[in-house]
């Protein structure tokens, strides 16, 4: 293809006009249709009064969402991934210990980001649908002493909830940093930033938030924050006088200094990035559809949906993959049954016939489990009905029979028991 | 504020509803009606054949706004600034020698990010409002044979567009790689990506492109891909078996990491990040509105608004700062009357009575000059009208009498002989 020449008309193919799908995949999901809307109203200027106002309620908004009295609430202009980037190196010094315990795949991802900080990574595995015993983790962080440990709270490759208490007890008796990503839970299980001793937390906003990827929430406390000013430094050219600057390390990142952009989001309001104002209103939004029905009534609605389709999926005789007392109650592994022939296939014909997206799997887990999403927006009754029956139809057509109707009769049963 | 009890009634604030704006300041501006839209549309899943299309599209509509034919020409999900520093840290590796020409601020935040990458920096200044003596670039390359030059095109602190070829021809014939911010020039003024010379190239959509903050288009060349394939690094747990890495030192970022993100753009579509569909949408849309009115006749139409803009201010007695013979055309400094008691009282008149933004200015400039923005969707008729009308009784009421009516006049007798 050659387009160096401006005589040539331009390509500027069709209108935007994508198929209508349901994502219950493992994110993104189908976003709230008042946070579409909230992305189409125009923009101010960052420095403009109005519009920082709006960032200072965003602040608010998600401390509560994070249930966290701390200041330091803010979003990173980025996907979920560069939150957990931000927070990981504006924190880890060159030669610092960090202990990630491993779940899924997202915690390779931590060790990945923690080694790119020259960190000294120390980490621990379970098995995939597992959760780590009591105490194990208390212990590692007694015997390494970390300077950090950074977990995910959910990981969807595994589809579980890792309890995140007990390191935070331990990180404080041992002068240890907790960080938690929540990306995949954050709204739809519980989680207490402060409650629970966590110092610094990321997220995102496709999976329960029923957001758009691309901004990232996060939350950290005054333990973080001396850390950060013991790092500060300010950029060449906007240096106020009565700033001083940190003599620790410099954070390898400009993009993501959190000691910088915690001075942006402040009322000195000192330039850095210029803020993605559309999704500032997105993630603005995000927040008011999930504190207006209210975080822990959201949280049992996924809880029951989780329920219903999962009992509906046993009903059709396939199997649930994880440690039961440990499911993430947004996202379900399916195990794929050895009479289905063609797991791709399934995948990709209710994708085409259905318009409905489910998930494929990693590592260990690929080729053995489905992963089914049920997240925010999308975590109501007529979508696991829709999902249930258009998967019995599908894997009948590709050599599994399910018994007719059972799956959806048994979601059914579960709403209704739920409204005796 | 304590908001750690859930027993709290949520505080959601109230309905998004900005005051409108007119965005005459550095940036960002007034997005294109249709880029608005297009951010409402409902999303897909990154992995489905409808979107994969949709981003093989951007990457063809972004070939044609950089007149490049560069395979890897692609989106980096952050800000203007996320661009910057994911192809200067893709690129730098310690030690590494940066040669960076300043002549606004952000010449001075390419210092600042290639120290961060630990590179060797050589920076060469020229005062603000002026442009490099024409060898001075290519002699310092010849001088110091640096690993990068890295420079903006047009810096909007300064208000100038700074020919980059001279530093592509002395780039090549140095073995150096020449990168070029155009975020703030792109679509505004000429640039050539392949006939200039450019190795690798970053922009933003936020300001002649009439879009959001928040997603930041890049292209690179083969000799930029070479120097990946030689650092690049699979992410753990998602490497396929037929996949080598390169020997040479890690990326300091995954966020960041050029050679993974093109091999998440491309056919193969390696997992890495979760693609900010909606920031892709308006991407796509921007491109299309530009393409559509045609690149360079969109580039006439800021030259012919600025002409207008700049006749009007003169016509009202203010200065135009800077070298004339190197302005862009879409932004413009004007000299702050001695006669205006306070510049900030200005702006915010402007802002509050009039709902029209201007730009204050940085560094040496602070106080001397305020900027005039006529970008994108902005720049138009109608806009240099109200603008300088606007601005006429501001000042009157702070201090500074213009002839009354002259600024409109000049600029619609600019406007009235373009049409002859």
């Amino acid at each position: 293809m050659s387009t160096t020449s401006t005589s040539q008309k331009p390509e500027i193919f069709e209108e935007l006009d994508p198929s209508p799908r349901l994502l219950m995949g493992p994110g993104p999901v189908d976003l709230y249709p008042r946070v579409l809307r909230a992305m189409s109203v125009p923009i101010q200027g960052q420095f403009d009064p109005e519009f920082r106002r709006y960032m200072m309620q965003t602040m608010a908004l998600y401390r509560q969402v994070f249930k966290t009295a701390n200041q330091q609430t803010f979003m990173i202009d980025g996907t979920a991934r560069a939150g957990l980037e931000a927070c990981m190196h504006s924190i880890i010094a060159p030669g610092d210990k960090v202990l990630v315990p491993i779940f899924g795949r997202f915690g390779h991802l931590l060790t990945e980001i923690a080694k790119r900080a020259r960190a000294e990574v120390i980490s621990m595995e379970c098995e995939w649908g597992q959760v780590f015993k009591p105490g194990e983790i208390a212990d590692a962080v007694a015997r390494h002493k970390p300077r950090m440990v950074a977990m995910c709270q959910g990981d969807t490759s595994a589809t579980v909830l890792h309890p995140v208490d007990e390191a935070g007890e331990a990180c404080r008796r041992h002068g240890a940093i907790l960080f938690v990503d929540v990306t995949a839970s954050l709204a739809g299980n519980p989680f207490e930033t402060d409650g629970w001793k966590v110092d610094i937390v990321a997220a995102g906003l496709q999976k329960c938030l029923s957001g758009p990827p691309g901004i990232a929430p996060v939350t950290f406390n005054e333990r973080v924050v001396e850390i950060l000013m013991h790092r500060r430094h300010i950029e060449a050219g906007i240096r106020p006088v009565d700033m001083v600057e940190g003599n620790g390390p410099i954070i390898q990142s400009n993009y993501f200094d959190l000691a910088m952009i915690m001075e942006y989001w402040d009322p000195k309001a000192l330039n850095h990035h210029t803020e993605a104002a559309s999704m500032l209103y997105a993630a603005r939004e995000c927040a008011r559809a999930v504190l207006e029905e209210g975080l822990d009534k959201g949280i049992a609605r996924h809880q029951l949906t989780s329920k219903a389709l999962r009992a509906g999926l046993e009903a059709m005789g396939l199997g649930i993959f994880g440690d039961r007392k440990h499911l993430m109650s947004n996202v379900t592994g399916v195990v794929i049954p050895k009479a289905s022939k063609s797991p791709d296939k399934v995948r990709a014909e209710l994708l085409e016939d259905f318009g409905l997206e489910i998930g494929t799997s990693f590592g260990p887990l690929h080729g053995k489990i489905w992963r089914i999403g049920t997240m925010g927006y999308v975590c109501r009754k007529a979508n696991v009905l829709r999902c249930l029956s258009s998967l019995e139809t599908v894997l009948r057509r590709n050599g599994y029979k399910a018994p007719p109707g059972a799956g959806v009769d048994a979601a059914y049963e579960v709403y209704d028991d739920a409204q005796r």
